[in-house]
């Protein structure tokens, strides 16, 4: 057995980001960036106003001046004229400063007379305008390689006048659950069957992560269906199998895959649940292999799949580790043994103070209590006994 | 003025979730259940093994006992037996337990000689078997309506045997930008003309809170064109507008709208930036005015946009409220006057403090400082003068 971290570790190890393709900005919604998107405009494209107003000279600006109105500039509709001493253009957020300007003046300071404009006060030059290329100027890089697109991030790239991006494709990965008990959801259910939930939680879950799922066919406990069925997830960038992963006579994920030359890199990680993970890899393409329990496998999708999917990705490893915080404890707990812990938990939050409080049941076949579990209490090896109100480490289950 | 809340209590009075529709298993990520998920099968479907091991008569281990071995029942092919005294079955994490047994003995604790299985030790009734429909009974409801479907509860339907999905349909939000200086990313810009980025910006946002956006063609800042556009929003659930927001003589989403017969509801919120919001319906879709400015724009759809699509796809609007977090504060600020003040910051970690920043530059125009930003710092109306180090509270900007 290795570590939780020893284990990430050597997933991530040799990773690299998949290639690139080019999507229309519009599609562009948590793709990642391959290459920065650079400012094809400047931004503002010239001097305009910040406010609705009047554009003048600031010399000109002072109680009692009167300054002859010689014609206005909406914005996208710029003044072609020129502002001389004493004349002023009306202008709104956004327009053009027209030339000879040199500041603005807001309507409510101004008395208007029939053609005429009444500075209440004086005037400052660069007053209310915001200069030429004052968010960015034409060239700048805007959006660095390895970001995941927002709203925020596609509105500057649109700002930026990019129609297209160059994004990271999505990696591409297979699964694969074997086992003779599972049927496809909806199927009718042998004698002691069970519905194949992995299939469903992984998928969601690569699609979460930015990845493309492609769902092989279920294989049976057999090391030739096993062997076929990976030759299936040729093209793929990763494959992620579940079940067969432990040590009775029909886990076959490891014998089923020697045909096709799995070279192992490590088998089974301190930590519960979850202790039968594989890595290894068949040629070049890693292989993730997953227990069958569906605790289990989602627990170690959220330790180690993430993160190897943001890395493939473009977003580095460090977007997909889950982010611990801390929580006060609800419940007393016993000391641990040598393998970490991921218990299910409920949060609550009373006086300001978030209460985290494991549940009774921690079986990792318990899907309905993962469901309805807000955070995982992680407990490092042999961590102390902790009573109620101790400081804990947790990960927040938050649309995960 | 009206503040942020009243805001938002007048936007969200009276709002109702849309319909449901069905869709497959498959196609849930990120759906919001309009019915509950009840459970089709018992989970387990029948007593089953937690372990590999031998299933047997607890009555029968003992250190010294020899069991006859009649036979395995791997996981999906239950044994057809039935356990006598001194007598045991192989089984496998998942396996059914054979009529007749009542614990399991591991594999570890167990020496084999050909045909009988010798335990080392005693075993308890019910040890190391997991119960019939122990996860959950067949009829239970496993998923509650309103649950935004992520990859746990897409696996535990699939446990569940369900196939298909009732879910709120998406909400349908019409996209409508005025302004006759702005044009569509990578078109030719006009002198002194910017890029629409509002589209772009909220389409995206709408998707990444569960609507469905519809962009409809630009409108010019013209009283006729906007009307015309409102039609165009026939059969959307919520109508968004950006720009023309303001006082101006060019400012006309209001006047258009009244062609419509527009209701307004109310105009101007007390915040910087986003001040001269609107809301009001036309007949019964409610219309959300927000300013043209990219940065207002993005700071009134997180406060008040998020929440009204969230309320509309039956998630209810507390899903989605930004979530405010403490954090010291790393420069001063000066005290804030009438209006609730959301500034751009950036957040750093210093000796497990996290540290939040603003940024010299808070034009509501400047994106680019909009989407590097970590945080929102918010300032109530009239908070005090505060020195670094003070506590204040932040939005969270992560992936938004």
């Amino acid at each position: 057995m290795i570590s939780v971290e020893d284990a990430r570790g050597r997933i991530l190890a040799g990773i690299t980001p998949v290639g690139a393709e080019t999507v229309a900005l519009a599609q562009g919604l948590g793709r990642v960036l391959a290459a920065p998107v650079l400012a094809r405009v400047n931004q503002p494209p010239c001097d305009v106003s910040a406010m609705d107003g009047y554009a003048l000279r600031a010399v000109d600006a002072a109680p009692g001046a009167r300054l002859r109105l010689i014609g206005e500039a909406p914005a996208g509709r710029p003044f072609g004229g020129f502002v001389g001493a004493r004349e002023a253009v009306q202008v709104f957020t956004g327009s053009v400063i027209p030339d000879g300007a040199d500041a603005v003046i807001v309507q409510e300071d101004v008395d208007l007379e029939t053609g005429f404009v009444c500075p209440r006060d004086g005037a400052m030059t660069g007053r209310h305008i915001r200069l030429k290329a004052q968010d960015f100027a034409e060239g700048a890089e805007l959006l660095a390689r390895g970001r995941q697109l927002d709203a925020r991030a596609l509105g500057l790239a649109a700002a930026a006048n990019a129609p297209w991006l160059c994004v990271h494709r999505r990696p591409r990965v297979a699964i694969l659950c074997t086992g003779d008990e599972i049927s496809l959801p909806g199927e009718r259910l042998a004698a002691g069957g069970i519905v194949n939930s992995n299939a469903t939680l992984l998928s969601a879950f690569v699609v979460a992560h930015g990845g493309e799922p492609v769902v092989l066919p279920m294989a049976r406990d057999d090391m030739d269906a096993i062997a076929e069925a990976a030759d299936a997830a040729r093209g793929a960038d990763l494959l992620v199998t579940s079940g067969g992963a432990s040590v009775g006579a029909h886990d076959l994920v490891q014998s089923g895959l020697a045909a096709r030359g799995f070279a192992l890199d490590f088998w089974k990680v301190a930590m519960r649940p979850g202790k039968p993970l594989i890595f290894g890899r068949v040629g070049a393409l890693p292989v993730l292999g997953l227990p069958g329990n569906p605790v289990s496998a989602y627990v170690c999708a959220l330790l180690f799949l993430a993160p190897l999917l943001t890395a493939l990705a473009g977003r580095g490893a460090a977007a997909g580790l889950p982010r611990l915080e801390g929580a006060s404890l609800g419940a007393p707990l016993k000391p641990n043994d040598q393998r970490a812990d991921f218990m299910r938990a409920s949060l609550t939050e009373t006086g300001g103070v978030e209460v985290v409080t494991p549940y009774g049941y921690q079986d990792s076949s318990q899907l309905r209590v993962l469901a309805g579990a807000e955070a995982l209490i992680y407990r490092p090896p042999f961590a102390p006994a902790c009573l109620p109100g101790a400081r804990v480490e947790i990960i927040r289950l938050r649309n995960t």
